[in-house]
């Protein structure tokens, strides 16, 4: 008998409570019953964008569909945008405006830098036909947290410019004020902060956002922004939903609520925290920089003469914690160790701890317990 | 206490085994485990899908996705292609084909009529030039069945045109022999004959599918079936898929196979033929024609003077049984009972009681016990 610790930064643990409540009984989605699913859900999700302004869409599709339905709704072909990339999701979303023939001008960073919101001012100021601005909040492949709250201040000065923001891992582990800070559109997915398995998607759509899909002309159906805000008028969704995941939704949304959004965010900063501190005191590398490091993930270098995916395999398979490797040109590189969702103190202390043990067993020299002992000092603070 | 019985066209009733194969916890898709999961699912769905010529893809979305997926991976702008509408998700292709900026011509008929191939035949001859001829097998909003063995037949006369098949209701429930028929693009969602909640569908492409495909200039991304075709190769998704369903795809496939898919096309066959003897002997007439009735859910005229929108209140608030009503023009008029998928003989028996216990309460008159009797008859056969 071996636990399972999954700490990748999604799929994410599911809480039981979330994982019975998909087992119940087959209900029909055109029901008083499904209704109240689907009501309490978009409310509780208002409570974690932290909107009152935005409608918030739920899909069911993965957190792709979602940056897709961005630009889909929003622009027409041959629009100008501005993407600022600095890690694989953020070229994804170059990859979705090109497929659709969008004219995607790219700021483009190092995986270890923070987009710098001058940039972005600049490129504006001398572009001011610049139809959207498109920039990841936390990046999942480098662990690196942009400041949209900047941004923000710069887009809103610009009436037919809408903020596009992928928090994807951002929302539920780092501050994303979705109203104060001016952002547009807003998208996340079920199997990161939110609790739940993969399969759903949300978007938060600002009165800016949808005079942007007027305007809009690329063509859409599944992913149409407006058949969603309909069908929201009624409680319901244009087309057969991912009935067990919303059920479930509904009930990691209530714990949410409970815990309360700025908890449920110290709570990560905390764990995100010991981590770092852990991993440091291993003399272990942090990958992304100071100035830029988010709560849902910490990707940490691999030692020299170590092999990054043989460290994965044995804390998988000797000790039962998933974390994950590097990406594209930082496979076996680097190690990603998720910490996004259903995370408390002791996850990290055995991360930790299965981390110092296959270090140990790959010959890497270090003072055992020292990740321990240095974590601990940050939990009980 | 009151037992619930689900017995619409979709959703349907999910097997505890599959209800509880999701409740597990999550594991990371990018694993040895997971890709089992894929390999297995995609071997089921060739087995159920009758098809070993065609690639099996799987997307992380409605039925409704799939339907668009057929569009744009087929097609250019301007395409001249061919429906044949007969029902509520006919005209939803039609309506796909119109956003993607097809020549759609259609062949319409009543919601009661058969789609005529020999219609089909005349079209075809007259535009050569058609792309594709779009049809839906089994339409769930009248229950008609479509011969989409003869269309198949017409279709694989011409090189370049190919036939797209919308057998969300059809797949499990009806015979629908891929190869055989040269049925080059057939669609399925999780929730319907497969046994599993909403969130997953299937498609398969045939080679002549992958030729429209390399043609094809409609802009894709989430989609995109190329992408799906190349992570099937590693027995994966290129996209983080719906972790839980797959996972229960998995298990209800396995049942699927043990039942043998020639055993679960006659169980819906003998069920569906249970429900239409029943219905008949209450003095009910049966909305689809007799040449064209298929097997997965049972329309049937509300009698004179009784609302049906009561009815089907009353079967479910009372009895706790929850058929579907008609949709758009014959809300109201029609009721529809459900049996595709995982249902038995006794899952009939009990709705044709309540439907007997709640048009007695509406003062429709007939001989309490008659349906029952007429559906244990055929039951016993």
């Amino acid at each position: 008998m071996q636990k399972k610790y999954l700490m990748t930064p999604g799929p994410t643990p599911v809480p039981a409570e979330v994982l019975l409540a998909q087992a119940k009984p087959m209900i029909h989605h055109r029901t008083p019953e499904f209704n109240a699913v689907v009501r309490n859900s978009v409310e509780g999700l208002k409570y974690v964008f932290e909107t009152t302004e935005s409608d918030i869409l739920i899909f069911s599709c993965s957190g792709t569909g979602a940056m897709e339905s961005s630009i889909v709704n929003c622009f027409c072909a041959g629009d100008e945008i501005l993407i600022a990339i600095n890690g694989k999701f953020g070229q994804r979303m170059q990859l979705i405006a090109e497929a659709y023939g969008l004219e995607a001008s790219v700021l483009e960073y190092g995986w270890q830098e923070v987009v710098d919101p001058r940039d972005i001012a600049a490129h504006l100021a001398a572009h001011p036909q610049t139809r959207g601005v498109v920039i990841t909040q936390s990046e999942t492949s480098s662990g690196v947290l942009n400041d949209v709250e900047a941004v923000g201040k710069i887009v809103r000065e610009y009436p037919d410019c809408i903020l596009i923001i992928d928090s994807i891992t951002g929302i539920g582990a780092v501050e994303c004020k979705t109203d104060e800070w001016g952002l547009d559109v807003v998208m996340t997915g079920s199997q990161k902060g939110l609790m739940l398995p993969p399969g759903l998607a949300a978007v938060s759509v600002s009165p800016k956002a949808w005079r942007a899909y007027e305007r809009s002309t690329l063509p859409k159906y599944y992913f149409d922004w407006k058949k969603y805000l309909k069908s929201l008028g009624q409680d319901t969704t244009p087309f057969t939903p991912a009935v067990s995941l919303m059920i479930g939704l509904d009930v990691s949304l209530k714990m949410m609520r409970e815990e309360g959004i700025d908890n449920v965010i110290a709570r990560h900063s905390r764990l995100a925290e010991a981590t770092r501190q852990g991993v440091e005191a291993l003399g272990l590398e942090l990958f992304a920089p100071a100035e830029g490091r988010g709560s849902a993930v910490t990707p940490v270098w691999v030692p020299e003469g170590i092999d990054g995916k043989e460290l994965v395999k044995i804390m998988k398979n000797k000790h039962g914690v998933t974390i994950a490797g590097g990406q594209d040109e930082y496979t076996g590189r680097i190690i990603r160790i998720g910490h996004l969702g259903y995370f408390d103190d002791f996850d990290i202390i055995v991360t930790l701890s299965a981390l110092e043990m296959a270090l140990t067993e790959l010959g890497y020299e270090f003072e055992p317990g020292s990740g321990i002992k240095a974590a601990e000092s940050v939990l009980m603070a």
